[in-house]
Protein backbone atom coordinates (compact mmCIF):
# COMPACT_ATOMS: atom_id res chain seq x y z
CA UNK A 1 0.00 0.00 0.00
CA UNK A 2 0.74 3.86 -1.06
CA UNK A 3 2.16 5.11 2.10
CA UNK A 4 0.04 8.24 2.92
CA UNK A 5 1.77 11.32 1.13
CA UNK A 6 0.33 14.38 1.50
CA UNK A 7 1.05 18.26 1.06
CA UNK A 8 0.84 20.86 4.28
CA UNK A 9 -0.33 24.39 3.56
CA UNK A 10 2.43 26.93 6.16
CA UNK A 11 -0.80 29.55 6.58
CA UNK A 12 -3.07 26.88 7.29
CA UNK A 13 -0.67 25.20 10.14
CA UNK A 14 -0.10 28.47 11.50
CA UNK A 15 -3.68 29.41 11.70
CA UNK A 16 -3.57 26.40 13.84
CA UNK A 17 -1.69 27.88 16.83
CA UNK A 18 -1.06 31.27 18.18
CA UNK A 19 1.15 31.20 21.25
CA UNK A 20 4.87 32.38 20.93
CA UNK A 21 8.15 30.08 21.28
CA UNK A 22 6.30 26.69 21.30
CA UNK A 23 7.58 25.06 17.88
CA UNK A 24 4.32 22.55 16.48
CA UNK A 25 6.00 19.59 14.88
CA UNK A 26 4.41 19.57 11.09
CA UNK A 27 7.09 17.32 9.29
CA UNK A 28 9.71 14.44 9.78
CA UNK A 29 11.72 12.95 7.18
CA UNK A 30 15.63 11.46 7.93
CA UNK A 31 15.57 11.96 11.45
CA UNK A 32 14.76 15.41 11.41
CA UNK A 33 11.53 17.57 12.10
CA UNK A 34 10.29 20.29 10.12
CA UNK A 35 8.78 22.87 12.62
CA UNK A 36 6.53 26.00 12.42
CA UNK A 37 6.92 28.81 15.84
CA UNK A 38 5.87 32.06 16.09
CA UNK A 39 8.28 34.49 17.60
CA UNK A 40 7.50 37.63 19.38
CA UNK A 41 9.74 39.37 21.67
CA UNK A 42 13.22 38.39 22.67
CA UNK A 43 14.22 35.00 23.31
CA UNK A 44 17.46 33.47 25.49
CA UNK A 45 20.89 33.34 24.70
CA UNK A 46 21.60 29.77 24.35
CA UNK A 47 23.47 27.09 21.79
CA UNK A 48 22.76 23.42 20.56
CA UNK A 49 26.39 21.34 21.57
CA UNK A 50 25.48 18.78 18.39
CA UNK A 51 22.93 20.11 16.42
CA UNK A 52 22.50 22.75 13.52
CA UNK A 53 19.83 24.47 13.47
CA UNK A 54 17.86 26.11 10.16
CA UNK A 55 15.19 28.89 10.54
CA UNK A 56 13.52 30.53 7.59
CA UNK A 57 10.93 33.03 8.01
CA UNK A 58 7.63 32.64 6.18
CA UNK A 59 6.28 36.21 7.95
CA UNK A 60 7.25 38.92 9.37
CA UNK A 61 10.64 39.68 10.77
CA UNK A 62 13.19 38.78 13.14
CA UNK A 63 16.94 39.75 14.24
CA UNK A 64 19.15 36.64 14.95
CA UNK A 65 21.79 37.56 17.64
CA UNK A 66 24.69 36.32 17.46
CA UNK A 67 27.79 37.52 19.91
CA UNK A 68 29.75 39.32 17.46
CA UNK A 69 26.74 40.71 15.30
CA UNK A 70 22.96 40.87 14.57
CA UNK A 71 21.26 39.52 11.54
CA UNK A 72 17.80 40.52 10.76
CA UNK A 73 15.77 37.77 8.54
CA UNK A 74 13.06 38.55 6.63
CA UNK A 75 10.25 36.28 4.84
CA UNK A 76 11.83 34.27 1.92
CA UNK A 77 15.24 34.62 4.44
CA UNK A 78 17.16 31.92 6.25
CA UNK A 79 19.86 31.23 8.56
CA UNK A 80 22.18 28.44 9.47
CA UNK A 81 23.48 28.21 12.93
CA UNK A 82 26.19 26.22 13.33
CA UNK A 83 26.07 23.66 16.46
CA UNK A 84 27.94 25.44 19.65
CA UNK A 85 27.31 28.84 18.61
CA UNK A 86 25.29 30.96 20.80
CA UNK A 87 22.14 32.50 19.52
CA UNK A 88 19.08 34.39 20.62
CA UNK A 89 16.17 35.13 18.38
CA UNK A 90 14.78 38.87 18.88
CA UNK A 91 11.77 39.31 17.63
CA UNK A 92 10.32 43.15 17.57
CA UNK A 93 7.60 42.18 15.38
CA UNK A 94 5.88 39.10 15.41
CA UNK A 95 7.04 36.32 13.23
CA UNK A 96 6.27 32.98 11.76
CA UNK A 97 9.15 30.66 11.02
CA UNK A 98 9.84 27.49 10.04
CA UNK A 99 12.70 25.20 11.15
CA UNK A 100 14.57 22.22 9.82
CA UNK A 101 16.62 20.48 13.00
CA UNK A 102 16.98 17.21 14.21
CA UNK A 103 14.08 15.68 16.14
CA UNK A 104 16.09 15.66 19.41
CA UNK A 105 17.15 19.35 19.45
CA UNK A 106 15.23 21.41 22.45
CA UNK A 107 14.14 24.70 21.75
CA UNK A 108 16.33 26.39 24.54
CA UNK A 109 19.35 23.72 23.65
CA UNK A 110 21.40 24.08 26.41
CA UNK A 111 19.19 25.76 29.00
CA UNK A 112 17.47 22.55 29.12
CA UNK A 113 14.90 23.49 31.96
CA UNK A 114 14.08 27.06 31.16
CA UNK A 115 11.05 27.87 32.03
CA UNK A 116 10.82 28.51 28.12
CA UNK A 117 11.86 24.88 27.30
CA UNK A 118 9.28 22.65 25.24
CA UNK A 119 9.62 19.58 25.29
CA UNK A 120 6.47 16.74 23.77
CA UNK A 121 6.07 19.21 20.76
CA UNK A 122 2.39 19.27 19.53
CA UNK A 123 1.89 17.47 16.32
CA UNK A 124 -0.12 19.63 13.89
CA UNK B 1 36.62 32.59 16.75
CA UNK B 2 33.06 32.56 15.85
CA UNK B 3 32.48 30.68 12.98
CA UNK B 4 31.16 32.64 9.92
CA UNK B 5 27.24 32.43 10.08
CA UNK B 6 25.27 34.61 7.05
CA UNK B 7 21.92 34.53 6.27
CA UNK B 8 20.30 33.48 2.68
CA UNK B 9 17.87 35.92 0.65
CA UNK B 10 16.26 32.83 -1.59
CA UNK B 11 15.05 34.88 -4.27
CA UNK B 12 18.89 36.27 -4.99
CA UNK B 13 19.87 32.62 -5.13
CA UNK B 14 17.74 32.03 -7.63
CA UNK B 15 18.34 34.78 -9.50
CA UNK B 16 21.96 33.47 -9.90
CA UNK B 17 20.55 30.69 -11.97
CA UNK B 18 17.75 29.48 -14.79
CA UNK B 19 18.42 26.60 -16.13
CA UNK B 20 15.59 23.68 -14.64
CA UNK B 21 16.21 20.04 -12.90
CA UNK B 22 19.77 21.32 -11.72
CA UNK B 23 19.53 21.63 -7.97
CA UNK B 24 22.17 23.78 -6.40
CA UNK B 25 23.21 23.64 -2.89
CA UNK B 26 22.58 26.83 -0.73
CA UNK B 27 23.38 25.11 2.81
CA UNK B 28 24.07 22.12 4.83
CA UNK B 29 23.41 21.19 8.16
CA UNK B 30 24.21 17.64 10.36
CA UNK B 31 24.56 15.49 7.28
CA UNK B 32 21.69 17.29 5.22
CA UNK B 33 21.45 19.99 2.46
CA UNK B 34 19.53 22.67 1.54
CA UNK B 35 18.94 23.01 -2.21
CA UNK B 36 17.40 25.20 -4.36
CA UNK B 37 15.74 24.45 -8.14
CA UNK B 38 13.87 24.99 -10.69
CA UNK B 39 11.48 22.78 -12.34
CA UNK B 40 9.76 23.05 -15.72
CA UNK B 41 7.95 20.50 -17.74
CA UNK B 42 8.05 16.64 -16.72
CA UNK B 43 10.81 15.09 -14.75
CA UNK B 44 11.53 11.22 -14.70
CA UNK B 45 9.32 8.80 -12.43
CA UNK B 46 11.81 7.45 -9.77
CA UNK B 47 12.16 7.14 -5.83
CA UNK B 48 15.19 6.76 -3.41
CA UNK B 49 15.30 3.88 -1.61
CA UNK B 50 16.82 5.55 1.54
CA UNK B 51 16.36 8.85 1.61
CA UNK B 52 13.44 11.06 2.53
CA UNK B 53 12.65 14.34 0.32
CA UNK B 54 11.35 17.43 1.16
CA UNK B 55 9.85 20.07 -1.76
CA UNK B 56 8.66 23.50 -0.64
CA UNK B 57 7.34 25.54 -3.03
CA UNK B 58 8.81 29.21 -3.33
CA UNK B 59 7.40 30.51 -6.47
CA UNK B 60 5.29 29.10 -9.04
CA UNK B 61 3.40 25.85 -8.53
CA UNK B 62 4.07 21.82 -9.53
CA UNK B 63 2.67 18.62 -9.67
CA UNK B 64 3.77 15.78 -7.68
CA UNK B 65 2.66 12.60 -9.12
CA UNK B 66 2.33 9.66 -7.18
CA UNK B 67 1.24 6.46 -8.49
CA UNK B 68 -1.88 6.76 -6.77
CA UNK B 69 -2.77 10.32 -6.73
CA UNK B 70 -1.68 13.86 -8.21
CA UNK B 71 -0.95 16.36 -5.22
CA UNK B 72 -0.64 20.40 -6.95
CA UNK B 73 1.90 22.28 -4.85
CA UNK B 74 1.69 25.87 -4.17
CA UNK B 75 3.62 28.69 -2.67
CA UNK B 76 3.89 28.12 0.72
CA UNK B 77 2.92 24.33 0.64
CA UNK B 78 5.33 21.63 1.27
CA UNK B 79 5.15 17.67 0.31
CA UNK B 80 7.39 15.16 2.29
CA UNK B 81 8.06 12.13 0.04
CA UNK B 82 9.11 8.94 2.28
CA UNK B 83 11.81 6.81 1.08
CA UNK B 84 10.65 4.35 -1.25
CA UNK B 85 7.80 6.37 -2.60
CA UNK B 86 8.22 6.39 -6.43
CA UNK B 87 7.42 10.17 -7.92
CA UNK B 88 7.58 12.40 -10.35
CA UNK B 89 7.55 15.86 -10.36
CA UNK B 90 5.73 17.96 -13.26
CA UNK B 91 5.41 21.55 -13.74
CA UNK B 92 3.25 22.74 -15.72
CA UNK B 93 4.74 26.25 -15.51
CA UNK B 94 7.94 27.16 -13.68
CA UNK B 95 8.31 26.48 -10.01
CA UNK B 96 10.76 27.61 -7.29
CA UNK B 97 11.53 24.98 -5.17
CA UNK B 98 13.24 24.43 -1.84
CA UNK B 99 14.33 21.03 -0.98
CA UNK B 100 15.67 19.29 2.28
CA UNK B 101 17.71 15.89 1.97
CA UNK B 102 20.59 13.82 2.64
CA UNK B 103 23.60 15.16 1.44
CA UNK B 104 23.66 11.86 -0.30
CA UNK B 105 20.63 12.08 -2.35
CA UNK B 106 20.61 12.05 -6.20
CA UNK B 107 18.09 13.87 -8.22
CA UNK B 108 17.00 11.04 -9.92
CA UNK B 109 17.45 8.80 -7.19
CA UNK B 110 17.24 4.89 -8.67
CA UNK B 111 18.08 6.45 -11.81
CA UNK B 112 21.79 6.79 -11.35
CA UNK B 113 22.93 7.62 -14.84
CA UNK B 114 19.97 8.91 -16.40
CA UNK B 115 20.75 12.20 -18.63
CA UNK B 116 18.82 14.30 -16.04
CA UNK B 117 21.22 13.09 -13.28
CA UNK B 118 23.02 15.45 -11.86
CA UNK B 119 26.16 14.89 -9.21
CA UNK B 120 28.48 17.62 -8.28
CA UNK B 121 26.46 20.02 -7.63
CA UNK B 122 27.01 23.70 -7.80
CA UNK B 123 26.96 25.70 -4.61
CA UNK B 124 26.07 29.04 -4.77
Amino acid sequence: MEKDVTKVNLADKFSQFSDHWNPRVVGELNGQQVKLARFLGPFEWHHHAHEDEFFLVVKGAFEMHLRDKVVTLEPGEFMIVPRGVEHKPVANQEAEVLLFEPASTLNTGNLEDSDRTRKDLERL
